[in-house]
């Protein structure tokens, strides 16, 4: 079996959108989301994001970076702004609108991408109608990140709306049921189908499904 | 369609593992590795790791959330010690044995779990053979996330091993022929079929498949 290799030093002379594509692919599938927020001026906006993970479950906290010289940019005003905002899940019969938000507009996406804003009484931010995996979080932190101007924003999760059947009787998230979809490299989407749950793990005992 | 919705007050009252499902699950799909790392005195590492990033192209740069108080902590001070690592993007045949990774080992994960540590000229900590896309990393920075007592390891991009034809000409990864899996909430292992790849999106088009 044959490996491609590459080495750091190669990186800067190649073709800027084969590298691009090349290192966005390295982190595997990866946690894509529509992020809503809403302005000062009550502008609604939506953004799909990859760079989305968990932070730690007591307290519920959940990271994201963000690229402030993008068309990020008026998600993290936002966020900044009002201190509050929505995760949403992709599903398959949304993901090319989804995808579509990350287009330059200059009016909400939400109508742009025909997407529907759903508010709670909790969260001043816009959810997502469409989406059957909702979170509401509230800003708690921003770190800037110098070694590349990324920035990194944290929050609390305040607020779940997951469609019935979703959360099993322990509390996991069947995501095949919520119909969560996941992302690859910079542009390409992908549905799920589950190979199996495992135990926890001890020394000297072999994982069972459960 | 009805919601199951859940506030940030409901949470310190809730079942501890039904609180740690839940909130893991809620990022969606992950970017699940295989992180290997070796010790001053040579004893080599394995453990897996679901909470990994993307954090820039240019420089080549990804990000990892540790949690020092767990498993993880041989990985943690192996990284700091030496200054290189090495993610393994994890397939079908070995998930198992990626997953008997978290278990409290005092011997070497590669042994106990029956992986195979291969090495580069390169890199001191190992790769692991059995994996298609292999990567290593140089530790560039380390912030400790006082919020919740995480920390956030920083490292670029040094060496890539991909198995030949996953990389396309336009360098995205085809991570299906490479057999990525992906992982959701604590245990839960999924393999993907692709959607579709689409174009970049600008106002007005409609996006289409690549």
């Amino acid at each position: 079996m044959g490996f491609d290799t590459f080495l750091a030093q190669d990186f800067p002379q190649m073709d800027s959108i084969f590298r691009r594509n090349l290192i966005n692919g390295l982190s595997g599938f990866k946690s894509v989301n529509l992020v809503g927020t809403i302005s000062n001026t009550q502008e609604r906006n939506l953004a799909i994001f990859s760079q989305i993970f968990h932070l730690g479950a007591t307290p519920a906290l959940m990271g994201m970076i963000v690229r402030p010289d993008s068309v990020d940019r008026h998600t993290l005003l936002n966020i900044m702004d009002i201190g509050w905002y929505t995760f949403n899940h992709i599903r398959e019969d949304f993901y090319k609108q989804a995808h579509q938000t990350s287009a330059r507009y200059n009016q909400s996406e939400f109508e742009a991408c025909n997407l529907s804003p759903y508010f709670s009484a909790k969260n001043p931010a816009p959810y997502v109608e469409e989406s059957h995996v909702r979170i509401g979080l509230k800003l708690e932190q921003r770190i800037n990140l110098e070694i590349n101007g990324t920035i990194m924003v944290i929050g609390s999760v305040q607020e779940l709306m997951i469609v019935h059947g979703v959360v099993a009787e322990d509390g996991s998230l069947d995501l095949e049921k919520a119909g969560s979809i996941t992302c690859s490299g910079l542009d390409a989407y992908h549905k799920t189908e589950k190979i199996g749950r495992l135990s926890y793990a001890k020394p000297g005992i072999e994982p069972k499904e459960i």
